[in-house]
């Protein structure tokens, strides 16, 4: 049995270049993860497998990625009771709105947490605030990142104030 | 054993209102059919089995209509080598893009035929199509279809022409 | 200090009549919760408050609905390491097109679980699925929930089989 | 006489690119195919022609890509009884928007049966699955390819299983 | 042979509303005017024949108004080459999107004169514009129609300045 | 000459329903208004005569509402070197999208300080601003404006937290 | 006196690269052109002679060309009882549907003729079909030139059927 | 204290190369200014400080950029009684759409002024002009800008007049 609480999974290897992105931030959050492509429409066996057997495993929140006609968050939103994350990658047609709509206007009764077209690294930050409910560990991380966050921009305003933006652009 | 050649379905009884439309006219064609519904999302398992059964049954074209993130025609399409015409519905919001969308943009692979948003006419009528390569009383039927259609028009403009707008609006 | 675990809270009173149908699954599932008024734009000092306080006070996920140039969702989110979940409401042009892309498309970072225009419903599903994660008793509430939609869906599709479509709509 | 089944057709050369994809399928498919240029602004006497005589050759689908203001498949389909394939073409603006719409919302009485964006592929597996409800071995051969499909996504998923992102993508 | 020397064509009926308007103006400015209904899709066969002969019956303008994936003002345009005013007319979804970019994206040799959608009315005084270029009676009409149309406003703005806001709407 | 310090202009008295809610601001703010129509396509030379003349009058700031191919704000911004407000009205198609961008997508050079769609109370809080900027009262009175915003929201948040969701509904 | 029956105008001499597409077309049909830039925004003055002295001058058919909040199109009509050709120029961002909305979408009395974005060609090809009206030789150009375009297609067709697409596209 | 009139923040070091247009006119302007940046989503509370402080500080004018779900401008106009300007700035998705939206559709009481795409240099143009509206050495200033602008047209005018489309482009 995993010992793995998050899932990422992707329509397709294509996806991985924005996919990789929630990956990271669940290591720098020491979060073991699953990962792997899961194919709503060239494996929809295999993709309902997964979302039957992922709690059992011990997955508590999926996040899923996909393009175009994007079922695959949906999908798995509808197999499984475990809150699923969707992450609308963009193609080559539509700038990403056709994948938006696909995964965020779920009908009642079964949510897509619905993050920023190519939005990875969101996804596994909006994992990982599902699991600092239970845990403090986390949670205070998240606290830590978010402060990084301000950090970095509070480091950045300083320069900027101090060499004007053709020194900052130069 | 079914002898129904052609199945509509959709994922919300709220679709009928656009889908009986499909009835009508494979009635009007004298197609006996499968109605039913088929959610993607509430029924992910029955929306499987009817899918894997369709072609066992003896169907030869499933209709599935859905709205919002819909579902419904891309994951029958990919359960089934049978042709899927898909049928976007338009809800309260977006103004049916959503549904279009989610339908039409399907990954190389696994097409659904998409028809108009609210087609539900549509869709029946291209099932006729394809069946009609193989039936010529179903070919010849929609032969005089269209010329029924044309026959309304060529009135219509024989009307229009002869009473002129104020009249024929009157 | 407050029990309960959900806040849902609203940019304006006229988000009510969405926002109503998140506390309304919230009581059926047995969850307390906080409903009240935060305006991102009219008060903004009591949204950074609400925000900062609200894990103290217990709340585990944040809901919140706002329209236009919804802000407040992604607001509260920039203000607390608690996940929250975005309602997009739809106002009087462009068809929540504005309060969709307002609430999802949030820079990294700062994600907020984005639902259907209008999903109320949905918001307070996805929270009970976040909760349920530590929580076996809501994870089977949404297990039966699961199953209840099932049923509904299939009762309707068998009355649609017996009498037909002329039947059901009459 | 011809003997081939389908016809693929296209209202430009600068179509090709996209189109080809559909002649691909076709051979890997064994199915013999008209392919040519059929320009409904430029050439609307030509389209005229190729529509009414392409049942007559025994062509029995069409397949039409098309950009911009996208009328060839419509058109086409206003003329035969035959199903329209229709394969909207992304051009220098609106990002396909334009033939997508152009193509799908056709009026009650003449579908055409569209696939996604620059979807020239998916346009000659829908062929085949219309063509494959009254013979076998295009029927099987679906099935085989579809798990091709499934294949690659498993490998390509067990890859990435094994070797981790960063392994995979290097 | 008919003295019109406008041609004011519909793809449907339901058209009428709005294309009446075209008629109209006409009228006002004593330009007698073909009206009739030509459907691209129901009678692609009249539309040609209507196109091709419109020059020869001393037609001059075309107005052609369509709905949906609107192709009527494109075809027509593809076969005369005399200038076809097209008139977007708004349905039942996407607010008129689909049949704006089905009119005015029109390929290289091509052109629709493309008017607002639902814009009967200014379709028509384009094809006054076209004619008055050769015919001074149809221009001083114009330019009074403008002054009219000045003088109404100049009206309107005297009698808001004169009783206010509340006195207008009152 | 006029003592107003705004101008109230629209291009079509349909415009007035919405536009009269700046007048409304403006006269809460004791601020004196010119109030008229101004069109850009039926009246030109007003147009222009009206931009010339507006600093000289003593006019500090316009509001400009316009619906559809919205050109008044953008051409009265060009003809003057005082800020221009614009209001996007929303007309019969296309959602209010149209005006939005006909007026917000000015060039470099020729800004128009647009506001939300039908915002004719807000293109008359920011004159205020505008305008408060030299004047301690306007300023002191958008500060009191400001806090009646915010309790009005405290009052009703407080009554929905007393009553509960079904006691406020009712 | 000018004897040039047509006037290029543009609002940017970025637009000249779309523009410059119209003045060979004329120069192709031996027609002689103005051709000069005229900014609404920065030059409105100019703008106002340029269409008052348009019909003065023997214009006949003014075409303009814009991007983003394109205002110059329907001011010029706003100006002259001149047929007046819209041109949308693709700008940075909105993929030219600011441009096409802000030209296609004249209010009731003030039409302009807009055709594709980018369509410089087309404005061209659409004022010689205006000026066709009254004059044979440019009529029959017409003519002539959709004969080299339906020869253009059928060369390319007849080269694409006898090398197929491998031999085609190498 | 600052003796800075105008303030430009923006979400991101990435907004800069937009922003620094403003920047650039208001040096252009001799109008000394505040440059730095604000995040509403990583630096809330310096966000609000900021804003609560920029009027005390003596500014006059804030300006304010940002992409995505934009919501720097509108809450910085929630916080102060300051006049906003809000640039939206083109992201990696949508063309810049979502920015749009999230900054112009404020609710009624909050208005932000907002600019084209990518208007950085717009914004700054507004801010002066709102500052000469007290100003005659800035609204001077204005005017001799505007009168540049319209010199280069006519310069480039004259040049394309003279020298030809061949002559201009080469």
């Amino acid at each position: 049995m995993s010992k793995n609480e998050v899932a990422i999974i992707m329509g397709s290897d294509s996806d991985l270049i924005i996919m990789k992105d929630a990956a990271e931030i669940l290591e720098n959050f020491d979060i073991s993860y699953d990962l792997t492509i899961v194919s709503a429409h060239r494996t929809p066996e295999r993709m309902m497998q997964y979302a039957l057997e992922a709690a059992k495993k011990g997955i508590k929140v999926i996040i899923a990625g996909a393009g175009g006609a994007a079922h695959l968050p949906g999908m798995i939103a509808s197999l499984t009771y475990l809150p699923v994350i969707g992450v609308p990658i963009k193609g080559n047609s539509l700038d990403g709105l056709d994948s938006l709509l696909s995964i965020v206007q779920m009908p009642p009764g079964v949510p897509v947490a619905t993050v920023a077209i190519n939005g990875g690294k969101n996804a596994a930050i909006l994992a990982c605030q599902i699991l600092g409910i239970q845990n403090n560990t986390i949670s205070e991380k998240i606290e830590k990142y978010k402060i990084q966050l301000k950090n970095k921009v509070l480091s950045k305003a300083s320069k900027l104030e101090k060499s004007g933006w053709k020194g900052y652009l130069a």
